[in-house]
């Protein structure tokens, strides 16, 4: 099989003949060769500069050896296009945190296409370098939830207090506020599936802040939403949930292609749970990169007999890679899933 | 029945008349009165100066209502008596972290008796201050891989990189150092007891970061150890997992009398998994406080009602009070407690 039939087969739960293999955040700040391509220009000037942007994408390609490409960009790419202004220190840090109705009645939802074109520039080019080497091409958005979280808090958190007051005290104004972002996360999904994407991934990094029965109300309906509005003959969806362990069943029950799990679920009992309703992606710990080699084979070999209980898997992280990654390590993950 | 009576029946599974009532971290920051005091002192005088920290001890007794006392300190005061020199910017804070074997074994493992002998004179007081009253008092001591954690990373950190990177490749460092943890946290926890604890809670903040297996590995141990050499006929021990709804059953199998659950976990679950064998406490979101009185009042019917499948259970939250927490929200929390 190719690259390409392994990664779609391997999230439809069609046979494989092993599961593909790539890793969350693979073009980051652990390769040297990104480092020196982000020394020349901001974060955010990357995302937005066509030609950088395609090289960062394709460079865990040649340096690591993973089997598929994701587009260089931020969760936070779509939300500049509602009329928002975001500074990264590293996260998004906003100069005004939106806590009010009025605040929300103001975003905009325009068409990504106009508000962000050069994410859809930098897909296609993907597109373009890839087919012939039949390496297939991700996109990604961050989810309702958590840009919201970022929306309201105004930065990143450790508990995000200012939004579960939001949530607490005014829960109308945080409906209104995922309505406007669901509707723009549908709209920039399906254009980045228009524009060459052939799978798509859905980050919600702070959904795991709730416990289930707030992720059932505020969360759950608009990963289903989601799912149901994506074109999804064109690409099938990944629904990835940081520090979901909790959530694993209300992950499945959004309907998503594939559940993307946290390092800390049990692979295992997750894959027994999905079983013919989804496929599971994960979930190594990033931090377990730094191990030696041999003993990441150990742990690849480890999840691939975890993972094989579900209709399908691929082989990737619980969690994005961190700055300080040996890329060794990296590379020993990605040799350890060819081996299999 | 009174309210040492209550609380000690909870933990140890015998019939109560309601579930007994306090809060993680009641005393604290969130209560003006608090912050009068520490405006007086440093945080590390503070759990040295007994007069006031008797006093900070004491303030959510009157102030809020709850039900029992717990010991005002810092789970890193012990480690003091090991020849760490620790800063609080406010969490711990290590001149020079823990990164080597030598450094393991020049960290002393003293009589806390006489290494931190203000601990037990704050003890001594409240329980001479709360007896008359029939408060129970509650003592407590982070564990050993929450203080690994801390000791290797040199302070708080997302990911704990260097405490995972030790884990994976010198773990003959990081038992090293667990064990001498482990003895440093039974001796601390059998002199608390000795010194008028009537209960002692064991606080693993970080043990979360781990995965189900690598927690089998590395927490489970050094939890079954400290409950098996406690004076448990003295004083139940209650066990906190931040962050461990993914690691419910391995708490239960360290063998305290009661398990102390994350916001996250599903209570009802959680109890009918606890069933005959433990007890259980929790777990309102903090956050939650900041709902109206009615809507926290709900919230303390619905966990009521899911903690009565296990053999007890205490009302609690699921992580400590954080400071921008209404004090009438922590009010209304106990109230609704105590209405049931």
């Amino acid at each position: 099989m190719d690259r390409s039939q392994r990664l779609l087969a391997a999230c439809r739960g069609e046979p494989v003949d092993r599961p593909p293999v790539w890793l969350m955040r693979q073009a980051g700040r652990y390769l040297p060769e990104y480092r020196a391509v982000r020394e020349q220009v901001s974060f955010l000037e990357l995302c937005r500069d066509v030609d950088r942007a395609v090289e960062v994408s394709l460079q865990p390609l040649e340096l690591v050896g993973t089997e598929a490409v994701i587009l260089f960009s931020d969760i936070f790419v779509p939300v500049l296009g509602m009329g928002v202004e975001v500074d990264f220190r590293p996260g998004p840090t906003l100069a005004e945190p939106v806590r009010t109705r009025a605040q929300v009645e103001r975003l905009r939802v325009p068409d990504p296409r106009d508000a962000v074109p050069y994410v859809f520039e930098i897909l296609h080019r993907l597109r373009d370098e890839l087919a012939a080497a039949r390496v297939p091409l991700i996109g990604f958005a961050g989810a309702p939830f958590t840009l919201a979280a970022y929306l309201v808090e105004g930065s990143g958190s450790r508990h995000f207090g200012a939004l579960k007051r939001m949530l607490h005290r005014e829960p109308e104004v945080l409906r209104a506020l995922l309505d406007r972002l669901t509707a723009l996360t549908v709209a920039y999904l399906n254009a980045q599936i228009e524009a060459g994407a052939q799978v798509v991934q859905l980050f919600d990094t702070w959904a795991g802040l709730l416990g289930p029965e707030e992720y059932r109300t505020w969360v759950l309906p608009v990963h289903r939403e989601i799912a149901s509005k994506l074109d999804r003959d064109a690409a099938p969806l990944i629904l990835y949930v940081n520090d979901g362990a909790h959530v694993v069943d209300e992950m499945l029950e959004a309907g998503a292609d594939v559940i993307s799990l946290d390092w800390r679920v049990d692979l295992a009992d997750a894959a027994r749970r999905a079983g013919g309703r989804a496929s599971v992606q994960g979930n190594l710990d990033p931090c377990a990169l730094a191990a030696p080699p041999e003993r990441i084979a150990e742990l690849v070999r480890g999840l691939a007999e975890a993972g094989a209980a579900a209709r399908g898997h691929i082989l990737n992280l619980g969690h994005g890679i961190l700055p300080d990654t040996p890329v060794e390590g990296v590379r020993a993950f990605v040799r350890a899933a060819q081996a299999l």
